[in-house]
């Protein structure tokens, strides 16, 4: 059988995540990498190339897998690039999705291409959870936690405080209220008394820490009204202990059958790499696009629109036999 | 709207949880209870017809729930209401779905209607699961756990057991391995040793209890093998404490991204009632099946198969803008 030729874009944590991840699945074969950068400057054994020359691929590649960011990134290439190949992304802008589907929908069906959008496990993964979980337990209440695991965007905002030299931002869910939930007790959950904010925090010299420690605290949208703490470390135990990005959360549904039973239904991930996750599941999407191409649906295509049996590597009588 | 008009055939445990599981779903209507049995006997205020009448209702019902048992009922009934009526079952003899399946399938098609067969939990949500854990972290290993909960079909064999007049058995799965998986740690998984079997009893006047318990220990394929307790407790207790139907149980995935990364994929259910549960997976397949038949989607389908949003009342674009 052919395998299915892969193209990744963006050689950031989630591009080498899909690199190292397609090695675990023989039935696709990664083509090249296309970057921004000068490919030579890329460190890894995968043929490389400048984005700019990715049309010269446009017959050798089944899929792309979109790695960059969804702020500035993804809004530009996915519509870009959906003209020439069929195309998998993570897009995570929740407030934009409706709108970037629209536009991919478009011009995916315009070009006979599918575009499987906002993939990974939140969008993605938890998306679908929680559909399943309410449309079975419609008389019931969903709870969404996150980590323990590493923010990119809290690190980041910290990172900006004047006299912070290096930062890792951990969200920490409550467990106490967790194992409540799954115990059937009624619990009184708003995500900011859900979760709190661990800060490790590398100093510049002369740097003031209680001015450096307020200043998070209070940073508005970030840290206030979170329970926040913050530790001061040496520049080596950040190297040591907190350059990882573990991740992880759960999507609970507490739900009556009836007046006399509850139901709870529990989806949780333990990631020791969040980017390296994402992409295991952008690949298995990936697969689909791949899939749903061969069938001519083309459009954009979001987890909540694909059959679970598009994402496997077996074929329907395989997982009939196996699985069900 | 039109209402999805649904029909419930058998009224046993998973009958009702079916006619009561509907009161949480504004978008479906109960037409009827269809039973062998007379109509006048069974408990309930939703209209009852005997099965033989129910081709009177053709045109008046969109989806037919098959609440009867897979041994003799669903493979007898599946095959005879497919050509008149869309049908959800649950279908759970892992073994014989292939052939179940190619036997729908075709009938369906050949009458222009859907069936989803095999939905529930195990076979159904379990399934789903294990397809997608193994398709996104196929470098990893699977474990299924049940329990703790009631299993109809050892308890039934218990109450085979000559000197036992009532029984209820627990499956308990072994807490301590659960912990180990979740923390990413290898263990040696066999179903035998990951489960212990709790049996309550009560004995017939002049029974030997001596006797009666090995006799549950030694039973080939359902306790041989297995960690085996029995407790002799009085009728007064029995009614008291097990006549409910809790179950669950759990399919996680422990897989490498990485060389250096594991992740952790857990869905668990924890229910109540085992029956009302099945019942609301049920209902949320009907739907599916409606919709499926709307499309003109038409034959057999599993939970493999169906598209999430399929399940939910909402549509899509509300999905998008909520869930996503």
């Amino acid at each position: 059988m052919d395998k299915i030729k892969i193209g990744i874009v963006g050689y950031g944590n989630l591009g080498q995540g899909v690199e190292v991840g397609l090695k675990n699945h023989p039935d696709m074969e990664l083509v090249g990498i296309f970057s921004r950068r000068d490919p030579k400057t890329l460190n890894t054994q995968t043929p490389a190339y400048l984005l700019q020359d990715i049309l010269n691929f446009k017959d050798k590649i089944d899929v792309l897998i979109l790695c960059g960011g969804s702020k500035t990134d993804i809004p530009k290439q996915g519509p870009s690039l959906i003209e020439h190949f069929n195309t998998v992304d993570a897009y995570d802008i929740h407030a934009e999705i409706p709108k970037y589907y629209n536009k991919m929908n478009l011009l995916a069906k315009e070009n006979q291409k599918v575009a499987v959008i906002s993939t990974g496990w939140d969008p993605g993964l938890f998306s679908m959870n929680r559909l399943m979980q309410e449309a079975i337990l419609p008389d019931g209440k969903s709870y969404t936690f996150w980590g323990r695991g590493v923010s990119q965007g809290h690190s980041d905002a910290v990172r900006r405080v004047k006299g912070v030299k290096e930062a890792a931002q951990y969200t920490v869910p409550d467990e106490m209220m967790i194992n409540k939930i799954l115990a059937g007790e009624a619990v009184d959950y708003n995500q900011k008394d859900a979760h709190n904010r661990e800060v490790y925090v590398v100093l510049e010299k002369d740097a003031n820490p209680t001015e450096v420690e307020d200043e998070i605290k209070e940073m508005p949208n970030y840290f206030a009204g979170y329970q926040t703490g913050v530790s001061f470390i040496s520049e080596e135990e950040f190297k040591a202990e907190h350059q990882k990005m573990p991740h992880g959360g759960r999507v609970i549904r507490q739900g009556k059958t009836s007046d006399d039973a509850v139901s709870i239904i529990d989806f949780s991930l333990s990631l020791e790499s969040n980017p390296e996750f994402t992409a295991a599941v952008n690949i298995a999407y990936a697969r689909a696009a791949y899939k749903l191409s061969q069938t001519k649906e083309y459009g954009a295509k979001t987890v909540l629109d694909i059959p679970p049996y598009y994402l496997s590597s077996k074929t329907r009588e395989e997982l009939m036999r196996d699985l069900l």
